[in-house]
This record gives structure tokens, C-alpha cells and sequence, in this order.
């Protein structure tokens, strides 16, 4: 945590409990809204709620907007409908939008009704793209001129009213709306003042289409350095644009969200309280692992023969099983993120397995050794060394393919490999790790025992 | 892959076989550099250097920015020290030092002496900090102007010569050039045009140091929604500034160090090409998880008596270790993703860990249950379903608890707590699992024979 907020929050929290109002209003209103939402985050959820209502609508927004959105979650649903639709009216539409999103749906009209009329229907209309979308993103708050009109007149136009979240880049647009053009800000300033505007923008221009991935949409943004991308529908007119800031929202959330898939869970457990039901959220997928679980268990069962010869066998199983789930794991997550960042295309999925197979090999080779020279010394037997040298090599190679191979296959049936760098690896390696060990000690069975 | 790439790379492999040199820069001359970029990353390596050398040295720049590192590096190395610092002095500062490093240090100053006087003093400062730092990250090309000139010279100065990156900040200084405050380039359009500066900037300014870790300045630009920070020494002078578009590659990179962190690798091996190399990078981390696993073996091996008196407890040894291994990566991984969001503080520690503890407590009930239920049906032994159900349950609370813990101890000593999300946790997992699971049954022993 930054000092700056430390310090903040030992003074809010000296204020509250003196009932010190005044003085922490006069605070409130001298720190950037930023640090407020931080220092919220820091505070019980009553104090949370108490700082807030001191607020003015227009500062309550910035900092709903600011907060985890478990807990906006929460501050939301805990506000009166017409403070909230007051708060809802100053501001930019997408906020807003994601704000009553934290209400339930039979809510939504309650508050729709007491916001001015023309930012409810803007609402309204943003409200029904999916939150993951460039729909759900896109700020209907930009700028655009008439490609016709002169540079002179748009500087005179934006000196006016420049109130849009993000003018930096200037949209051009022909009488139906269309979208023609961008000039930045930029180029406005240095552009002869007698020009007109289609004479100075670029007119090779990148923009998405409301129900674009928000992921899509992220990578161009980064690919292309923009500031801001416009959203157009089908017929190419201007419906509204994404700014790089909620790009930065974006990339935070998708990596997250990557993290919380490969383990079999949802960001969404974050906004849900009881056990009961975060339980129910990660239960599917581990249950799911479960099942692989059995089926190793009636692997091993089918050599419970070989097990009763040679107990120490079992000893064993543990690290076999454990080091193929590693190896499996560092082969999954590469490809993964490999795909994730576009560094592995469909074309070198070959060179990218035999790589993770060759790697593997040698990994194996000194992972075996150590196991195979400890088991030999420790139980005195050579053989039992031989076993564990060869299945551990085995089992590792095995493994790192199958790490490779599954968030590969997954990409091409257009399954998220995400989910592929978790258990789902390590319970397929437990299974033929389990298979090579037993198959091998079977076959060198006689010299054993 | 975007379709449009995948035209282009047709396109060009096409007139690369049939030598249409002519036709293929033509064609170059009129796509993005991203895309440039994007094609090169698709073809072999000698069809990307022929590609790279057709194009103007501030095309190769930019591209060999926009492609991955791993190739850039290879391409750079590919290139002859004059053609690469006539690139290099077409480039912004900040790329040329980040180019610069991917040739071995011996080759710097070979390169620095053929470019002119002015850009090389400027990479060579840029070039000592470290690449994870603001320092490594800033640019010296920023708009500043002394604090005392008018909107109007202001204005009027950017018109001549806006050619820095990013001008939609303009940074003010006094004499000294100490850092002042900042004018938004609307806010500039905006102003009176004979007020001073100093009248219309903000001058409670956020900055760092050169030394300052690039995901600590990446947070900074998020929390705040900047579109550049500037960068000063200790007596806040302005030394650079560091721009939205890197701040997304580093969050980006970030992410991916994080996945490779929790699977004991680091970014480093994709631009390693031996794997040997790569095993060696790999390696250090997976023998610590194998001298784990030993641990494991030694703990499995103390219940030899239990083990040859009721085999069956072998079958379900792999089940046991895995589903604790599962459920421990989950905690851990909430708990890593929400550290490295900032939604876990060190306030909500323990709140965090008995939210994992009830809810592994529930997801325990379930898998014990199954297993519990299949193991005393199966080998037809009320007291192996016990003994299962209740080591199953026991061992996945504990998973739980320690998933979450060991992150947070980390994060308390700093060190990284990614590292804790992969197989460190299962590994300590696999021991207490086994712990757990053969001690109930010796406990009951009796009961199982």
C-alpha cells in the first residue's frame, strides 16, 4: 500500500469515530478521487458507506468507478434509488451503464424512471450489450465532426464544449453518420486553419463492432498504440468508442480471469458471499478432476498384484505422479500463454511440442537419476532404481507433451486454453504417469522381488 | 489471427518465391507497421529478414518494436552494426536502448559510435537502467515548457514542432527544470490564450523515480487513468516520461512473468533456443519440488506396515494427493491474483483465509462423500469408506488453508507470491495429504483388517 493512503486512512478513520464530519468532508473534497476509492477499499463496509453518502453525487460516481467491483457491488445495492439515480445522471453513459448493472434487473426501471431522460435512454441503450463486449465498454461521450467542416471551426467547436471523457482523438463522420475519418488533437493544432477536416484525418481507420470481443478489442488497442477505438454497427456508423483506460481495465480483468479458469473457478466468486455458493461455482470442475482421480485409482488397482510383491513400489507413487503434474503444468502454461500473447501460432504448434518434449527429455533425465540413485540405495535394489529411473523419465516426457497437446487442441475447437494449465493437465499426467510406472515395474516384475 | 494477416502473409510469400521485390515493397509501403510486424512473426526467420531489409530504417524500427522479443532479438543480432544504428537514430530513444540490449555488451559501443553524437549520449543514458524500471521504460522525447510562457506561445511552439510521442500532457518547469505541474493539451485549447501557464496547470502531480518498478508505475497509471507519467530524479527534475502504450506492455508482461513464475520459469527461456538452456532455467525450481516429493516418499515409506496390511489404501493414495493438490492451487491462486490486484490487503488476511477454509470445508464434504462412497462400495469395507471420506475431507481443509497461507506468508517477506501458485503448494500438499490420510488409517487399523 502507498504511504500517501496510510496516512489517509488512520486520519478518516480518527475523524469517524470522533464524528468529526466537517473536517472530513474538508478532506475528502482535497483528495483525488482515486485515493478516496483506495482508502473505501481499506475501511469496514459501514464506514465505506458513511464516507460515500458525504459525497457529492458527481465524486460518488468517480469513486464507484474506481473500486474492486465486489465491493461497488455492494455500495450500490445499499444506496437509495434516487441518490442513486442522481449520482447515475453526472455520469459518462458506460459507467452508469455498469453501475446498475450491480442492481437486479427488476431494479433497473426504478432507477431509469428518476434519471433525467436523455441520459436514461443512453443507459438504456448501452445496458443491453454483453459487459464483455466492445458494446459493453464503449462510451457513447466522444467527439466527432463533419468531415467538412474547417480545422479552424472544430478548434472553435472544441474550446466551446470539449467536455468528453476522451478528445484526443476526433472522430469524422458524413451526413448519415458514418464514420470517415479520425485526426488527433495533435494534428488539429498544427493543421492549416482554412483545411478541411477530410483533407487532414486518416481515413485507414481501425474500429470494432459492438458484440467484438472485449479481448479482440484490447489486443488492437495494444497492437496499434491508440488511445481510443470507435465502435461502429454493421452499416459503419458511429455508435460510440473505447478509451485506453478501460483497455488497461480490460487486460487486468482477462488476465485474472485466465488465472481463476485454469483452476476452475469464476471472477464472479469474488462478488459472492456465502460459501454455500463459491462452493457451488468451483465444485463442477473439481468434481470433474474427481472423476479423472478415480480412474487413476483403478489404474492402480489393476496392479494391486504387482503392489503386494513389491510394497515399496507404492512409496514411490507419490513423487512419480507429482513430478509428471510439474512438468505437465510448465509445458501447459507456456503454450497458454504462448496462445494468450500470439507468440504461438497454429502453424508452429509442431515446433513448439517437439521443443517441450526435447526439454522435457532432458528434465527427465536428471529428475529420473535422482530418483532412480535414491531409490536403489535407499531400498538396495538396483532394479527398483532401474524402474523408477526409466518410469520417471518416461512419465516426464509423456507429460510434457500432453501439456502441450491439450491447450493446443483446446485452441482449435476454440475452447479457452486458459482451463488447460490447471489440474485438468496434472490429473491426465497422474493417470498414465500411474500407467507407465506400474506397466514397467509388471514387466521387470521377476527380478523384483 | 486476424484475417486480414492472414491475406497479407499469402500475399507475401507468394511474391517472396516468385522475387517480386518491386510488387512486395509497394505492398509493405502500404500496410500498418503493426501489421508489418504481424506478418514478419508468421514467416521463417530468413523470409522475415529479407522482409525487414527492403523496408526504411524507421519502418524496421517500429517493426521490430511491435514484434515479439524473442524475434526482434534474433533479428537485431541478424542485422550489420551500420545498418542497425542508422535504425537506431531514427528512433525514439527509449526503443533504441530497449534494441540496443538485445546485442551482448560488448557490441554497444560499436554501435553507439556510428550514430549521431545527440541520439547516442541520449540512448547511452537511458541504456544503465534496469529494463524492469521507470527508468527503463521512460522516453526522453516529452513537451515541456517553462511554467512562465503564455497558452498562446505555448500553442504556438507545439505547432512548429510537435513531433514527441505523446504530447496530450504538456509538463511545465521553472528555471531549473524542476518538475512543476501539468496542462492536458484540451485544457491548453481550452485556456485563455495570454494566461501563464502556471495559471491553468495542475500542480498536484504524480511522478516517480527512474528507479521505480515498472508494475508498481503501471498501477499508478491505471489507479489514475493517466495517458503519461512523468519521470524525475530526487530533486524532481524531469527526466522522462513513460507513456500508456508501454504501460499496457508491461501489464501485459507482467502477466505472463506471473504465469511463468508460478511454474518456476521465467520469460527468458523463449529467447533461449538450446533446451538444455531452457531445462537449465526450468530446472533449479523442479528439483526443489523433487526433494518435496523425496519428503513425501519418506512419509509414505513410515507406513509400510499399514500399506502391506491393506493394499487397497494404495489405490487411493493418487486421489487423495491430487484433489488436496487441486484445492490448494485454487486458494492459492484467489489469493495471489487478489494481491496482485490490491483487493486483499494485509487487513483482510484472515478474513481471506477462513473464507478458503469454509469453503474447502464444503467442497471436502462433496469430494469425500463421492470418494468415501465409491471406495466402501468398490472394496466392500464400511471402514476404507470412512477412512477415505474422512482423510479426503480433512486433507482438502488443509489444502485449502495452506494454499492460501503460503501466498500471504510470501507476500509478507516479499518474495513473490506467484511462485506460490503451482506446484509448491501441491507439493506441501502431497505430503500432508498422505500424512493425514495413512495416520486415520493407522488409527483405525484395527477395523480395516
Amino acid at each position: 500500500m502507498e504511504k500517501k493512503i496510510e496516512r489517509f486512512i488512520n486520519i478518516v478513520q480518527d475523524y469517524l469515530s470522533n464524528n468529526a464530519t466537517l473536517k472530513l468532508q474538508r478532506l475528502l473534497n482535497k483528495i483525488h478521487t482515486a485515493d478516496v476509492a483506495d482508502v473505501i477499499s481499506h475501511l469496514e463496509a459501514e464506514e465505506g458507506q458513511k464516507i460515500l453518502n458525504m459525497l457529492k453525487p458527481e465524486v460518488t460516481a468517480e469513486v464507484l468507478n474506481e473500486v474492486d467491483s465486489a465491493l461497488a457491488k455492494e455500495l450500490v445495492q445499499a444506496m437509495s434509488p434516487v441518490r442513486l439515480s442522481k449520482m447515475l445522471d453526472t455520469m459518462p453513459p458506460d459507467d452508469a451503464a455498469d453501475i446498475l448493472q450491480y442492481l437486479p434487473e427488476e431494479d433497473h426501471l426504478k432507477v431509469l424512471a428518476e434519471m433525467t431522460e436523455e441520459e436514461a435512454e443512453e443507459v438504456e441503450e448501452l445496458i443491453q450489450y454483453d459487459k464483455d463486449t466492445a458494446g459493453g465498454i464503449m462510451t457513447t461521450e466522444f467527439v466527432s465532426f463533419h468531415e467538412d467542416i474547417t480545422v479552424a471551426g472544430a478548434l472553435e467547436h472544441l474550446r466551446k464544449n470539449i467536455d468528453a471523457e476522451a478528445s484526443y482523438y476526433i472522430y469524422t463522420t458524413d451526413k448519415e453518420d458514418h464514420l470517415r475519418g479520425v485526426v488527433t488533437l495533435k494534428e488539429l493544432i498544427k493543421a492549416g486553419p482554412d483545411k478541411k477536416l477530410k483533407t487532414v484525418m486518416i481515413s485507414d481507420i481501425i474500429s470494432v463492432k459492438p458484440d467484438s470481443d472485449q479481448e479482440y478489442v484490447a489486443n488492437l488497442v495494444a497492437k496499434y498504440d491508440l488511445l481510443a477505438i470507435p465502435v461502429t454497427d454493421t452499416s459503419n456508423r458511429l455508435l460510440g468508442i473505447i478509451t485506453v483506460d478501460d483497455i488497461i481495465d480490460v487486460i487486468r480483468e482477462e488476465a485474472t480471469e485466465d488465472a481463476y479458469k485454469s483452476v476452475g473457478t469464476t471472477e464472479d466468486e469474488l462478488l459472492t458471499k456465502s460459501s454455500f455458493n463459491v462452493a457451488k461455482i468451483r465444485l463442477p470442475w473439481l468434481i470433474t478432476t474427481l472423476l479423472g482421480g478415480l480412474i487413476c485409482v483403478l489404474v492402480v488397482s489393476r496392479f494391486k498384484f504387482v503392489l503386494e510383491q513389491v510394497i515399496a513400489l507404492a512409496f514411490f507413487m507419490p513423487i512419480i505422479a507429482a513430478m509428471g503434474g510439474n512438468i505437465g503444468i510448465q509445458s501447459s502454461t507456456i503454450v497458454v500463454r504462448g496462445l494468450a500473447t500470439g507468440i504461438i501460432d497454429t502453424k508452429k504448434i509442431w515446433k513448439m511440442l517437439f521443443r517441450e518434449v526435447r526439454i522435457g527429455a532432458i528434465m527427465g533425465l536428471a529428475c529420473g537419476t535422482v530418483v532412480g540413485t535414491v531409490g536403489a540405495l535407499w531400498q538396495r535394489q538396483l532394479v527398483l532404481g532401474l524402474v523408477l529411473f526409466v518410469s520417471m523419465f518416461m512419465a516426464i516426457i509423456v507429460a510434457a507433451a500432453i501439456g502441450a497437446i491439450i491447450p493446443l487442441v483446446f485452441n482449435k475447437f476454440n475452447i479457452d486454453p486458459a482451463i488447460a494449465t490447471g489440474p485438468f493437465v496434472t490429473t491426465a499426467n497422474d493417470i498414465t504417469g500411474m500407467l507407465i510406472y506400474f506397466s514397467l515395474a509388471l514387466g521387470l516384475m521377476k527380478y523384483l522381488v
